[in-house]
């Protein structure tokens, strides 16, 4: 692939209330692939306030001018959908996921996804904190895994995994060797200090504190975010088959 | 710590080229500490481009408006300096540092450090694309290390390393239990599919792919910044110990 020739779109969905690493993660992934243009995609071209407030992300690109994306990546964020996202939305994701290679979510994205009926009856996971919702949307949660692969459905776990998910599909979209060398220039050679990351790996405490940390964090009112459609919305969408 | 009253304040610099991951990193870490307020610091307020084009980042306080931050973050970007910040910038960060609590860098944020001469004579760590940067800025490589601590000056290696510092950091300031918490809460439990991530586990191949994918990312003009100040003057500022 000749690296001047950008022919391969990548959609990141940005808006009020997503968790910027879940955005960043990835981009800093697939912006390293060559001949691959990066969009951030929005309902308008404007700067987005992220999950916990305090920075802001720039939609360059509006849904309909995009209306072909190679892969869409829709990052998680505060975790009611019908506080993230609208019917514009949910229809564009509809009406490009039919002709993308990729579809993928990081985090809470999933649910995003699920509210766009397009994870019925297919193995998903998500933040662990919003696993349940899945279930409630027709998916088949799998808490275990950090990234679940459903044809061309890609969902990853909480925020960080959206890392490991984007070199994993690196390597799919170009070649192992491309993909370790993105991992090297991003020195992506983890060492936490410490071993909590996962619900299996966390002691009870610990667990505790996580979950006060997301209900304080999570309330779409810190982002000034009027409630766009309800959740049972939703739910009635998914019963409706749309 | 009362979590209602943020008196621990946090100032991450931005400027045209940053990386997004060294910032927004450590930014989910940090914005997950009780008591803790966020800013991102710059010349203006106004939207950044991000190294590798695509995204930007909003300032969202100037310099003059954050006088004495407990903590400042400094991400690392398009690797010269001199295109990175100027003089106004690296006066900012010599007068914070004076009362910070910590004085941080990602990737080659620890340049802009060395730039503004407050890591000579100490061990500090970088990309591994600008190592050698560091000692001519008279500071001590050490680029087998992820974290490196001088006193309350801790620099990190490239782009993803800033997480690992992050949390690190969280422990010192929230406690163990805390920081275990927001690990959980990120789910940060990385798995990344290959482990090509420092330069003495990649192959020789994948370190000169890497290198490559440096050497076209990194000229400033992708950005479109004008240099500034020129590389000689850092060196300059080093010799005349300002």
């Amino acid at each position: 692939m000749d690296k001047k020739d950008k022919h391969f779109q990548v959609a990141i969905l940005l808006y009020p209330g997503v968790t910027a690493l879940d955005a960043v993660g990835p981009l800093e992934v697939f912006s390293r692939m060559p001949g691959t243009e990066i969009r951030m995609v929005g309902k308008e071209v404007k700067p987005v306030i992220t999950e916990g407030g305090g920075l802001y992300l720039g939609v360059t690109h509006t849904l309909a001018e995009t209306p072909s994306p190679d892969l869409l990546l829709v990052p998680g964020g505060t975790t009611t959908p019908g506080q993230m996202v609208d019917d514009d939305v949910l229809d564009w994701i509809r009406r490009v996921h039919k002709t993308t290679t990729w579809t993928t979510s990081v985090c809470t994205g999933a649910l995003i996804l699920g509210a766009a009926g397009i994870l019925k009856g297919k193995p998903a996971v998500t933040h662990w904190y919003k696993m349940g919702v899945l279930r409630i949307m027709g998916a088949q949660p799998r808490p275990a895994e950090r990234i679940v692969q459903s044809g061309k459905i890609i969902t990853s776990a909480g925020v960080s995994a959206g890392i490991d998910m984007a070199l994993w599909l690196a390597e799919k979209m170009a070649g192992r060797k491309q993909a370790e060398a993105i991992q090297l220039t991003i020195e992506y050679d983890p060492h936490p200090p410490f071993d909590a990351g996962h619900m299996s790996k966390a002691s009870k405490d610990v667990q505790k504190l996580a979950k006060k940390i997301m209900d304080e964090r999570m309330p779409a009112s810190q982002h000034r975010l009027a409630p766009r459609i309800a959740w049972r919305r939703f739910v009635d969408l998914l019963r409706t088959g749309r």
